[in-house]
């Protein structure tokens, strides 16, 4: 996935990526004062797109961005046709600053965001069959999680001590209660019972997690949004991470506690990773 | 403040300001992965320029940004020789980031730090005589609020709800404790004794808040690194803000609570505001 993209969509053009630039005085650059968006298009159409663009416009309003996304899917198209992508299997990210002015912290009137999109081939296995290993800490992050911003430092911060010891993510807990990991949600299971904590300030709500919601109240299987206790975590019987890309991952190892050995997730991490799979093969927009 | 500068020194050239533009693939603009800082030229030197370049080293190294900054007083020497603002008073900002890459969340290896630097004519008065008025609210950043990083969402929202109401600055509290303002640090005076948050984790540990304490323990004032209660507010005496471009700037209203009328700051405030000027006309680096 650390490749560049051949095209970037910026601010009305699309150019070659090594020509997509932005001014220094940009707030994305000089206050992390943007939004973005990443969904994925599978078997030709993308995967709860409507849902990822509703997100982008809570987002933004939550911010006081002003920004009419109804031309985005036209953009899209273009850039899908200028990347020699359309209908292929690629993730495409979006991100929206509130635009270019004088540094003061304070939000300039009158100027226009800027828009950066782009688009990467990128297939998802059917499954995602990997066994992870994931660590913890204390959410250090700000007290506005809900909001997709591109403030972060905290989650890459995160994100690197993971990857650096050779695991998948940095699982959050605040106040003795799990919330999520650094760019996914996380899930636990206890005695047939699926746990995650509720969608308020301290989690981004994941589309992953949405869906994983929906397929559990379809299938008879409890839901229950309530957050695990850290000294919890232990007693569950499995857990798994959510996300765009992350689809449905078991979390073999979270710290020194390991829930299986070998490539043997729980029962109901199974089910959904199947139960998921089923709804991509069948998903229409 | 609200203007651009004429020049931007980005990355070994120095540019018109307009034409000062960095990929979109850098971390700075897609993750707010980047340290800044800033200072003022006074009376031909910059005021505790040293300090302020090892607090951008310390910042650098607690996220792991590796760069040499053995070469920025060179650079700034030519900016401010193509700004025409050598010995001028002028504000400096330089924003260090991470770099361009691809697009993931951990740190990628190899890749150059990306520097841009900028100056702009910024006369300050001899004291900062404007009776202010602030906001309090939850303090709802990170938990390493001693990194001045670019991640600053929290901040400039916060920083926009106050001077959206008319007022000067949003002073954060956190688990009932008073810690700073969205830019600036935040000082109570009761009975005489000096206040303020201790430069740990919840605060940027401001230069001329350092200063500020010195001045304190030089003139036989006293001094406690101690948070105010947010239920003790009321009950001080004065309240002063301070920062690079703030210098000392005396609350005279935090919420509905008025310490006094009219333009009278307490004896604490102005008898720091008065040494913190004289310590200026004699500053020599």
């Amino acid at each position: 996935m650390a490749n560049y993209p051949e095209k970037v969509y910026l601010n009305g053009e699309i150019l070659d990526a090594s020509q997509a630039k932005i001014s220094v005085f940009d707030r994305g650059f000089l206050f992390g004062d943007g939004i973005y968006e990443v969904m994925l298009q599978i078997n030709g159409s993308f995967f709860y797109g409507a849902e990822h663009l509703e997100r982008l416009v809570e987002c933004l309003k939550k911010i006081n961005i002003e920004f009419d996304v109804s031309r985005l899917p036209n953009t899209i198209d273009q850039l899908l046709l200028a990347s020699d992508l359309q209908q292929r299997d690629c993730l495409l990210y979006i991100q929206v600053t509130r635009g270019v002015a004088p540094r003061i912290h304070s939000f300039p009137k009158r100027i226009e965001p800027t828009v950066m999109i782009y688009v990467l081939p990128f297939t998802l296995p059917e499954i995602n069959n990997k066994p992870i290993s994931v660590i913890t800490d204390k959410d250090f992050r700000w007290h506005r999680c809900d909001i997709k911003m591109t403030s972060l430092l905290g989650n890459v911060m995160a994100n690197d001590t993971a990857i650096k010891g050779g695991h998948y993510e940095t699982v959050f807990h605040r106040d003795g209660k799990v919330t999520e990991a650094s760019h996914s949600n996380i899930f636990f299971v206890k005695n047939g019972i699926v746990y995650t904590h509720p969608a308020d300030e301290n989690i981004l709500n994941g589309i992953t997690r949405e869906i994983v919601i929906q397929i559990c109240q379809e299938n008879n299987i409890r839901i229950e949004e309530k957050a695990i206790l850290q000294k919890d975590i232990t007693k569950m019987d499995e857990a798994f991470l959510t996300g765009t890309s992350t689809q449905i991952a078991s979390v073999q190892k979270i710290d020194e506690h390991i829930y299986y050995e070998g490539n043997t997730p729980g029962e109901t991490t199974k089910k959904l990773q199947l139960l998921f799979l089923e709804l991509k093969n069948i998903y229409a927009p």
